[in-house]
């Protein structure tokens, strides 16, 4: 990956032409266009660093929740922000929908509202195209895609912290002066993200495999619930839960990106689609008496398990750098307080915690991660509490 | 669902006859067959009630190493239990794999091991077929399947609590005795879980649905990562985590399990490759220019989306029940244990935590799920306590 400063060798050499950001420029001020939950975000992250933010969106009552969230004050509808000493933004922010993008950047360049102009679009190549063809500046214009998300929706969910640490695909067109590509890099530094520069082809292929397929094959498994008997879904254990879990988004969002991403996330799902058919056939085949046809589904899953490997943990992965001590609790007032204030006394900091609790029982299961050198000492002070504990 | 006693009305319709329960009976004396995390983690749960358990396993360092965890004795080799005044242990556990049941429990019959016999395999009616074959004594067999599970195996990842307010399927017999149901509900209700009665043919399909056929689709999907460029999985989030995660198991058992479960994990997958392969029409249609393709994606989400709903929520659903308070904690000692005891000062129950670390930045994100009424408060404490805090 190529990062704003470091090292994208194989990167470069996979790609073969992959674009390299410079350092970026923090931008002083700074319009964002459409106040959903990445607009409005991308606000109260640039409202922290003390950025000037105006806000714009075709619903009005979304700009006032979202200025009343502390995200910037409202963009005057009948001209250019008032007090900006050149008359001009350093940066127009387009949070639309991507078929919305290259018409409200033409109105932004044709008001003249900022030096540079970007947008938040989960496809590239779809705005790119459209704007061309609408005759836009593609000199001003950086596309970008900052990878974060959450399940809800609109500017009450967004939060500052919505992209720190994480990628802000940005796609340096050849057409693009200096100013633009860093502040557009700056934009992203200063919401905490990671900018790395991406060819707009490759960007599409490669949220159709990571984001918008698996969405995809989620809402097919999940479908398969749909009129499934009430006593088989209380089967349901944590797998099913996690396999389904991002098909539960409305889909009025994902259609948008689907259909902008139609091609890539088409081809990714036609590989899926076969691979399960053959699954179907061999596992028929197999019920049938033809032994042989269990390597066809030992294949599968051995190719699954590899790709699964291959995903980069969170934080270099609380699996690999800490140990787990769970640990039983009674579902009552001040017990998880207890037993961090235990824990802390002891010294020890606990690095992530997860919690299952017991359906229709007063207990739960809480899975403390620590420093492995820390396990012995936590469940040492947990057990004399008074917590059955296990490493 | 028809637990050990209450309301069966639903299920009964739904399936037309479904058995009943009756109260269990804590059994005395347990041999545990197959020393693996089920086995062993039935093990630890039964020594927690004082149980008397005896451990058997193909892989002798497996007993040793259960045993050393607290899970029982070894059960010798050569005879019955030494020790037992009528020569029979209460039940044995078959905790072996789905095509190793019935000989095992032949074994393990001819030798008088106990009074009744229980087996803990993914599916029901391949091991059932066999016993019959094989000529086991039905009357003392009861088919089971504790709902519980793990990423890691073997009795190391052993939990006492693993099985704790979870499901546990048995498939009563006709042929059964009364003290082989009363003592395999016992059995399960000694490890906290909680017995239902369903048919076998019924248990098939269901976990066909809710288990075998997910971990197949999360496989397909993560198989496509294999040969994926590195800078494509750097954009990975937590969706294709989720999405994907369970297919990371070691594929030796889930084989075994989806082989002994073939017919009805292809029925399943079968539809889901359908469903995949008319959205890859759909969306290269879309690409292609046909705007009604749209429609067919469009349904998929709508019942996916339908799906996702009727999975229940652990512990009814804490984000139906509960309000999310964010909060942004810095990373050093003490903050998480600070937090909560603010929380306990306030007299505000927390139910449950996540906390989402971001890499390379000192600081994680935690959501608070609480009572809705004490949102505003638990803001206020945090805000004063110096914590950047959302709802």
């Amino acid at each position: 990956m190529t990062a704003s400063a470091g090292d994208d060798r194989s990167a470069a050499r996979e790609t073969g032409e992959m674009p390299v950001l410079g350092p970026g420029q923090l931008p002083a001020r700074v319009v964002v266009i459409g106040t959903g939950l990445i607009g409005t975000s991308i606000a109260l992250a640039l409202r922290e660093r003390d950025v000037d933010v105006w806000l714009a969106d075709a619903d009005y009552a979304a700009v006032l929740l979202a200025a009343n969230l502390g995200a910037g004050q409202p963009l005057p509808a009948d001209g250019l922000p008032d007090g900006l000493p050149d008359g001009q933004a350093d940066v127009a922010v387009l949070a639309v929908p991507p078929a919305a993008v290259a018409t409200e950047l033409r109105t932004a360049q044709s008001r003249g509202l900022a030096r540079a102009y970007t947008d938040v679009a989960s496809v590239k190549e779809l705005p790119l195209a459209a704007a061309r063809e609408l005759g836009c500046d593609l000199a001003s214009y950086l596309p970008g895609h900052p990878l974060s998300g959450r399940e809800r929706s609109g500017p009450a969910a967004a939060r500052a912290d919505l992209f720190v640490g994480r990628p802000w695909v940005l796609c340096p067109q050849p057409a693009n002066d200096t100013t633009t590509i860093r502040l557009g890099t700056g934009l992203a530094e200063a919401c905490g993200a990671l900018p790395v520069a991406v060819p707009s082809a490759d960007h599409d292929q490669w949220v159709a495999l990571v984001s918008h397929a698996p969405h995809v094959v989620a809402a097919a498994m999940a479908a398969r619930l749909e009129g499934a008997p009430e006593d088989a879904l209380a089967l349901a254990g944590q797998g099913l839960r996690d396999v389904t879990r991002i098909a539960a988004s409305g889909s009025g969002m994902w259609l948008q990106i689907l259909t902008a991403n139609a091609g890539p996330a088409s081809a990714v799902l036609r590989s899926v689609a076969a691979d399960l058919a053959g699954a179907a056939d061999a596992l028929a085949n197999l019920a049938a008496g033809d032994e042989q046809a269990v390597k066809y589904v030992a294949d599968l899953l051995e190719r699954g398990s590899a790709g699964v490997r291959r995903i980069p943990g969170k934080h270099g992965g609380p699996t690999r750098d800490f140990a787990a001590v769970q640990v039983v609790i009674p579902d009552r007032p001040g017990e998880l307080a207890r037993l961090f204030r235990v824990a802390e006394d002891a010294g020890i900091n606990i690095e992530d915690v997860s919690i299952e609790h017991s359906p229709g029982l007063p207990v739960g299961v809480a899975e403390l991660w620590v420093r492995p050198e820390t396990v012995a000492e936590l469940s040492g002070v947990l057990a004399a509490g008074g917590w059955p504990v296990r490493r």
